[in-house]
Order: C-alpha cells, then sequence, then structure tokens
C-alpha cells in the first residue's frame, strides 16, 4: 500500500517518490498537524508532499479538518509502519544548528534588525522572500571563518537579504558589488549604504542579459540565493562563477529540498564539479531559514484545503553551499532572455495538472 | 615572492599551490607556532603546508627554533600581506560547529568514554587513528537526524571509532555490521557486543577481496573513514555503495584536507555524483576531530624539525560527508588486491622525493 501511494504520487507529480517518503509524511504528522511543518520536515519538494497527502486523504488514511492534518483511526497502522520514520530534530539550540558562533557579531545583527524594519516587502514578480536577521549574519561569519571576506571583493547576485549590506557593514570587505532588479530594493541598499559610509555599489543589471566585460573576473567572493530551475541554478550560478577571479575564489548559495529534488540536486553537482570547474566544500543543512512572506498562499495551488492554511512558524530552509574554483573559472556568460528562471513542476508555484 | 613560493612548492610536491595558501601559511602563525596546529587551520595538504613553510625558512621569511615556527624581522612586510588571510575561527562553542544537540546522547557518551579506556591503541599497520568519543556520538546524531539509524541495517567499514558499538547503544539500529581487519578491534568490539547485549555482529573480511554476495544490498546506511588516496577512496566507498538496498539509502565518511587536496575532492565528487549514482546531501567542516596517536612522528618526513615536534593539541580534522542513493545503486564489488590504499603524495605519510 505504501508503495503504491510512491508510485501514484510518482505518477501524478513527475517527481520520483519512494515508500520511505509517504512513510516520512506520515511520521511527520505525529509531531504537526500543520502542512507547512510536514514540508519543513521532510526533504522532499512541495508537490511531492502535497500529493503524498492529497493521496493519504483519498485513501482514508489521513483526514483533513480546518486544513489540520491528522491520521485517522483507520490509519493507525501507517503510524506504526512510519514509527521509524518519525522526525528527530537535533539542532544545536546555540548555533541554530549552523556550527557558527555569532557573538563577534552581536553589533551587526541589532544593526540589521534595526534596518530591516523598514525593508521592502517580499513580491512575487521577482521570487523574493528573505532569510532572517541570524541567518544573514551567518552568511557573513562563515565568509570570514573561510577567509571569503576580509580585503576580498564580493558580488551579490540578487539582495533581498541584505548581505551586501551585512557584509559591508563589519568593514573587512575591499568592496561589494549588487546586483538588484527591484528598483525598491537598489534604492533600500543605496540609502542604507550612503547613511552608513558602507563600500556597498548597487548595479541595475538584468543577470539574463550577456554578462558585461567589467563583471568578469573581478571577485573574491560571490553570493547569491538562486530561482531552484536548472536554468535558473545555471544562470545564477554561471554568472556568479564567471565574475570569479581564479582558484582559491569561493561561491555561496542556498538550495532547499523544497523546491530541488535529489535528483536536481545531482545534477546540479554535477555541473559544479563538471563543466563550471568548482568544488563543492561545505552543505550546510538548514543554514538559512525564510521568514514567511505574504503571498505564498497565494502563489501555490489552490484545490487542495491543507495547503490554503497559514505555516506554522517560519518553515521554508535552504542548505548552504560554498565552491571554491579549483583550476580556472568557468560560467555562463551568454545572453539567456528566454530563460524560465523561476518555475518548473518542483517550484511552490507550479500550478499545472499535477 | 609570494608568487614564487607557491610554484616552488607546487614543484616540489606536485600538489597545485596558489599564493592564498602562502599566505595563509604566514596568516596562521600569528595564531601559533606549532606546525601542526598551522596545518588544522589551513584548507591544504600536510605535505604543501609542509614545502611551503620550508620554502619560507629557505627565503628567511620564516625561522624555526627548537622545532617552533615564527616570522623573521625581515618577513614583517609578509606578516602585513597576510594579514587579511589570517585565520577566523568561528565555531559554535556549544556543539564544537558540527550544529547538532548532542543532550540526548549524554549516557551513549559516558559509556563510549567508560570502554575506550580499555581500547587498542591506533597502529601504522591499518592507518589507524580514532576520533574523540564526541565525534562518534555525533555521527550516530547525525543519523538519527537524517532518518539513518532508526529499524535500519548498518555496515560500518573498518571501525577503531566503535562506531558500530555507539549506534547499537542507542537501541535503534535493526543490526549493525562490522567489518574489520584488525584482530584486536574485532575482538575489543565482540566483547563489548556481547557484554553490552548489542546487535553487532563483527565479520573478518579483507575490504579488497572480491564483494561477497551476502554483503550486496543489504544495507540501509554505510559509514566509513576511508583511506584517501583515490584507490582507497574508490574501494571502501565503492564497496559500501554496493552495500546498499537502493534509493534513500545513505552513506556516510570523513574527508580531510591534510591528505587530500581540493582537486582531489573534486575528483571524488565527479566520480560520487556519476559512476556511483548518489548526491551529496551534506559536508559539514571540521566534524571529525582525531585524538592524537602515537606513530605520527615516526610516519611522516624526518627532514623539517618543525614537523617533528608534538602537535599542540588535537589537529587532525575531516569534513563529513552525508551521500544518498538517488535512482539506483552502483559501487564498486571487483577485487582490488593490488590497490594501494594508503599513500600517495598527499598522505601525511609520503616520504617520496618532494
Amino acid at each position: 500500500m505504501v508503495a503504491d501511494i510512491a508510485a501514484q504520487v510518482t505518477n501524478r507529480t513527475g517527481i520520483k517518490v519512494f515508500p520511505r517518503d509517504v512513510l516520512r509524511v506520515v511520521g511527520a504528522l505525529g509531531a504537526t498537524d500543520n502542512f507547512w511543518r510536514v514540508a519543513s520536515l521532510v526533504r522532499l519538494p512541495f508537490n511531492a508532499v502535497a500529493e503524498i497527502l492529497n493521496s493519504l486523504t483519498e485513501a482514508g488514511v489521513v483526514v483533513v479538518e480546518d486544513g489540520s492534518l491528522r491520521v485517522s483511526p483507520a490509519g493507525q497502522a501507517w503510524v506504526e509502519a512510519a514509527r521509524t520514520e518519525a522526525p528527530f530534530v537535533a539542532r544545536c539550540r546555540t548555533c541554530g544548528g549552523r556550527g557558527l558562533d555569532l557573538g563577534l557579531f552581536q553589533e551587526l545583527l541589532a544593526w540589521l534588525r534595526e534596518i530591516g524594519r523598514s525593508r521592502p516587502a517580499p513580491i512575487k514578480e521577482f521570487d523574493q522572500g528573505y532569510v532572517t536577521p541570524e541567518s544573514t549574519v551567518a552568511r557573513v561569519a562563515l565568509l570570514a571563518a573561510r577567509g571569503d571576506l576580509a580585503d576580498k571583493e564580493l558580488l551579490v547576485l540578487g539582495d533581498d537579504d541584505l548581505v551586501s549590506l551585512a557584509a559591508a557593514f563589519t568593514r573587512r570587505p575591499q568592496r561589494v558589488v549588487v546586483l538588484e532588479v527591484d528598483p525598491r530594493l537598489t534604492r533600500f541598499i543605496e540609502e542604507a549604504a550612503r547613511a552608513y559610509d558602507l563600500v556597498v555599489e548597487v548595479l541595475e543589471q538584468d543577470i539574463r542579459a550577456r554578462w558585461p566585460e567589467h563583471l568578469l573576473h573581478r571577485f573574491d567572493t560571490f553570493l547569491t540565493d538562486p530561482p531552484e530551475t536548472l536554468e535558473g541554478l545555471d544562470l545564477f550560478l554561471g554568472r556568479g562563477l564567471a565574475s570569479l577571479k581564479g582558484p582559491r575564489c569561493a561561491g555561496y548559495f542556498g538550495l532547499t529540498f523544497t523546491e530541488c529534488s535529489l535528483e536536481k540536486w545531482q545534477l546540479l553537482q554535477r555541473r559544479l564539479t563538471g563543466k563550471f570547474g568548482v568544488v563543492i566544500t561545505d552543505i550546510i543543512a538548514n543554514f538559512n531559514e525564510y521568514v514567511n512572506w505574504d503571498y505564498l498562499l497565494d502563489s501555490v495551488r489552490k484545490d487542495l484545503g491543507f495547503v490554503q492554511v497559514p505555516p506554522a512558524g517560519n518553515w521554508y530552509r535552504s542548505a548552504m553551499y560554498r565552491v571554491e574554483v579549483v583550476e580556472s573559472v568557468t560560467g555562463h556568460t551568454d545572453s539567456a532572455s528566454n530563460a524560465e528562471l523561476y518555475v518548473d513542476r518542483e517550484a511552490l508555484a507550479y500550478t499545472g495538472r499535477t
């Protein structure tokens, strides 16, 4: 029966789902009745989680009441089978599981919280959604710990997380360049940089346009929070890599399980270590925690009652990747004006037939 | 001059060394005068660190007194240049940077410390060197957090770290099988398993022999601490992967920078995501901390005075990899009786001409 559900979900979503995934979802229902919390506990794309739960409700294993999920009396045998797949959260409470001591960055954290009060709200048009101030500070701490901050030239591709301001606030980088398409954000970053005398330069450059000479091989470090379609990853990471000077330079980016299947993770890892010529030095789980954004329920499928409920707390998280150039820099400099950056069938906003 | 040193070291060691690496080594001398501590602070193979320091002493930048390293008065300009490459350690002090809460495993930790008193000492013949009890417990916690422990069948390939006993002590795994070649260890593990009624089975199987049918596709999780030559990695990881049942099964292993260059990391990552068909889900820096072992100075090059000094505290660390099977399991089952497992030019024990 577990295998039947897995096969049905694979068939409906086009995303490979295995029996253990179904059990993980059932196991997660022992910890929460909120769909979004389930989605954050299992390492599966959003649509796979939604469809597993949909199939389980069709099979009478799970019932939905006022948008809340629970296992039905008839489904108790499933709970027993899923007992060993129950979520086990062993995240360090001091560092939130990131492994970093933010003690030296308390002033930065306070400042980010302060300026964050007047930041622009995320909008769907640019696939926005920003991380908590702790996540932004942790990124800066990670750069510092890996030798990618002090006296370095940083490039930030898309910056609703304000990591450019945070990095520059430490007074350690030589230069921070931000590419950002949203005029509300470019204005916000420019004003903050001016007010606090930070070495941040904002460029309004469309990332899809042919990559300009003046950005090629000029930076030591890049950061980005890419859209997670293969085209989006290719473009954002390819631009970042094309902008690095050479060996020992590094790139940082977040990647989720929620919008990126393990199959896509693997394709990306092949591309990174192959065509792009980098090595992956760190993958830190749950590093980036996103603040819930207003347009979520508007952007996701509306046919499932349990999906159309507000998340119980922040739920969207991504792993932090660090990659380092090994021999020489490659990247992606061609125009990609027709690239579909934001939506594939693993995206939150996917609304094709499932 | 920095570039000259880098080129010279590359030439002498066959390991790619860049100017920034040289500055990192100089920068590390601001934090310590102990060679082994320098080696643990920079992400470079042992021989590259040794040869960088050797070249710096030849150039008069670094002087050695009673085995201690310091920058000479003539080298002060180098210190200034290396200022931005100084080590910055921002490891969480609660979890040691692993990101895991070991609170639920205090009884296990105490038990490991207890039985560890009578464990066999590491010997050179089998490339041994075991991790701290905290590292072993952290491995078990990581398995639990990723769903790879409870009710699972575990395979441990080589186990001077006693991770088989630790996993079984939690009473969560269904079965733990250990392959170990050292009779002192097999006896120790068997006796402890009997005394504490643990589900551990010990097999005396040479990992180089053709992989037997009864180990193929039988396990949910494997753990190993492989030798870091390409042949050693291929063999240990290939055997582990060949033993996994299929998708969603996982493998865990440690990998250092000390005996494995970034070039080799990259080759391994290509192999993992290509031929071996897995995806890398976690790379956690400095996860495994090794207890200093007796034969260290006996096994490394004797021509450098600063190398022949005792380490100042534990210095040898490895990153923890978790890999997960994506579509289907591949692996390495052929006989490899002539494989050179332990020594290449990035190995600690490499004594060829440099």
